[in-house]
């Protein structure tokens, strides 16, 4: 079960939620875990609000702040992305969201969001559904 | 699986370890995964030391330097909570915890903590166990 | 399903995927989840690149800079480690990757490394195989 992204910015938060549900209900699993990963070490997987949007803009300015792009990195030398990936390993490749009745178990204000850290890019989205 | 945990501070970590563990010990698992979720995007769920509680201190007050609250981000004008939701996006609303012969496989100085980052609230805790 | 690392610096990222993949090999799992865990609350599990060894310093410069050791930590008076159990408890102590085709489902540039914080010591790696 996969699905590809296009990022169209640098960076930016994009809501993968309704993609992820929509494997879910095709699933028919009623009860268990679903792991949604990405396959990419410049860009990482994170699960917050996305209903004020202007939050995402906010958690990016604050991962830029304290881990900045173009800081006299070692690894810019070889592929100018360093804060890329710094930024992505401190996030994580993936999340792990309950199922229940079928569904994302996931709370009111909470969206699954694929961060581009080093776009644009198509990125690829490898989701495991477990059955309890 | 789940049970609620009431906050009485605007930030604390709490120990749920001992409430995750009994729900381990009454499902008769003996080999597999414990996944603990927090359906909420201004709370985390982490894992470390709590022998020494003056630790939990440290971890909050250095997320509070690296990511502080109320720093003019653009979400405080709706919400006020953004530098919650920041510090709720790095650390992740879950962590997955092996089971074997029956228990949690927490090291020594692990404990499970739900990390408060806007209470006081009323938390709900969601876990899933799944057998090898 | 474990096996042991022995980190040879206070800090160092070692690459444990030939391990990992060890494992999942054997077990002839061919679609899944592998989660690898350390019980251990001064290291953690990141994944990331590996091809260019000069990243995994940038990586560590960057945690050190944002959450330093010895900066007056009330735990450091007990341990003089707090610093290391801060960045275990934001990195986190586990990953988990998708199995596909009997190998783990890694992008081209992703490597699981072990993130020693405090060392050196000699660390467990609990690694938890689930089939789909």
């Amino acid at each position: 079960m996969e699905f590809t992204v296009q990022s169209t910015a640098t960076q930016e938060l994009l809501d993968i939620t309704a993609q992820v549900e929509d494997l879910v209900a095709k699933s028919k699993i009623k009860e268990g875990l679903c792991h949604v990963y990405l396959p990419h070490a410049s860009a990482a997987i994170l699960v917050n609000e996305n209903h004020d949007p202007e939050l995402c803009k906010d958690v990016l300015d604050a991962l830029n702040k304290v881990f900045p792009d173009h800081a006299g990195w070692r690894h810019d030398r070889i592929d100018d992305n360093a804060g890329a990936h710094i930024k992505a390993s401190v996030l994580g490749p993936s999340e792990t969201i309950p199922i229940r009745n079928g569904k994302l178990a996931l709370g009111r204000w909470q969206a699954i969001m694929l961060a581009e850290l080093d776009g644009p890019r198509q990125r690829q989205v490898v989701v495991t559904l477990l059955s309890q």
